[in-house]
């Protein structure tokens, strides 16, 4: 069976995917089946301004912090990322010669879960709030049949939230966990979550405290602060169901996905204590 | 083989889809192949309107109007059609127990066609203008493989503008002869066009001038105006195409799909001069 790669580019400010969509076009030509996953927050955030409800987010008690999602931004995530992001990512990819087929969680029952019926979150004064109407979970579960069908048919996917919670509702999901999610059930020989960032630092201040190749899980997990937690999290959940190799990195550059798959980045392989 | 019905239901104002997609559960669940195509014009008006780009329309010498679409307006196109409408209706079917697919023709190179290279348009004043740079054109190839694949897989696709260009650009299309071109290539038993208005009407202020059964070609040329000379082109293109009967009808009521299955609307079947 050939090669098969589960890439996720992130959608956050700055990051610009051409050259990335360049290279996975080129892997596709060389026989690499890619599964391709995307996020949208930036556009999201653009497109929320612009509509008049400007954006919030939601930080837990732990640290991590995620989108507040109601109806109407559920909506609004929609548009921007199966919409424009989604659709903007696929027509580039044909042109360059890559059958890509673009589909949210919520297609084909890609992406299910449970919704979190409530989500502690800390205030600007500190003070923990229960929310219980947020539109967010967690992918528990992927039809990787649908996504062989594709794949087996020379099909590129190429796939972003939301995703469907148990009880038949589009939820907001965090797209490194649904990638780590993915590239598990697929079996994947790697998974690459590319970013604005270089990887896990030590510093969040020090691009060069890089954490370059990951002895100690404990150490990672210290070291991730904000959004990281979610690679990282995304990471241990890939390599615990079996993928072979996870690289954090960074999604700029002239070759960013050849530079991850080189080793740039955060790399987590093998046995990690 | 299974019975396989095309439908398309409009997306302008005052169309509900609701009372449409809880029929079109009840004949997956019975065994009937569903290809559903959606409109989403009302959507991106508003959505337009919103982010201070106010729709425009050109029309045609003959009298045809479409939406003028920059690259700008597509990208909105695509936040409504593609992300608010189309995951609406996916979310929707799979709530009712259909394993629905929402695609965009770019997405598998479902519809793909040649972009109109100059669009004559007449103005306010009746002079004839020629727009160059419009992202608008035809369907004139579907990939029929594709969508039996998931037929074949028990799954149900929501299909929506826009098309892909042979020059592989993103472009608006008629979605009413992009669903009649996908009738035509799945040889569809029937093709359902569902919209705001009851079927072809004599005079377009009379609702109770409806054309029931197509006796002439001609007569249904004549009367139809603005959008609805798409829809009869449309039923034209099935019909030739092999599709055995086309229902133009209302999408309003408590049971659209029904109501245009069992004739009520105007009903193109078998050899029309």
């Amino acid at each position: 069976m050939s090669e098969l790669i589960v890439i996720k580019i992130g959608g956050g400010e700055g990051i610009k995917p051409d050259a990335a969509l360049g290279e996975i076009a080129g892997l596709v030509r060389a026989g690499v089946r890619v599964v391709l996953v995307h996020g949208g927050s930036h556009e999201t955030n653009i497109l929320s301004e612009k509509l008049g409800r400007p954006p919030t987010f939601i930080t837990s008690p732990s640290g991590h912090t995620s989108r507040r999602t109601d109806r109407e931004t559920l909506k609004i995530f929609e548009m921007a990322y199966c919409g424009k992001v989604n659709k903007g990512i696929v027509e580039t990819l044909r042109r360059a010669g890559v059958d890509a087929v673009g589909l949210s969680g919520i297609d084909a029952g890609l992406w299910t879960g449970k919704r979190k019926s409530a989500i502690r979150s800390v205030d600007a004064d500190g003070r923990t709030v229960v929310i219980r109407d947020d539109l967010s979970g967690r992918v528990e579960r992927v039809d990787d049949r649908f996504l062989r069908l594709l794949l087996d048919d020379g099909r590129t996917p190429v796939l972003t939230p939301p995703a469907m919670s148990d009880e038949g509702v589009a939820m907001n999901v965090d797209a490194d966990r649904a990638a780590a999610a993915t590239a598990a059930a697929l079996g994947a020989d790697e998974l690459l979550l590319l970013s604005n960032v270089p990887g896990v630092l030590r510093d969040p201040e020090d691009r060069s405290s890089l954490i370059e190749t990951v002895s100690s899980l404990d150490e990672v997990r210290r070291a991730a602060k904000g959004r990281m937690k979610n690679k990282v999290l995304g990471a241990e959940e890939a390599l615990s169901g079996g993928v072979g190799r996870v690289v954090i990195g960074s999604a700029s550059g002239a070759s960013p996905v050849a530079d991850a798959r080189s080793g740039c980045g955060t790399v987590f392989e093998g046995a990690i204590a």
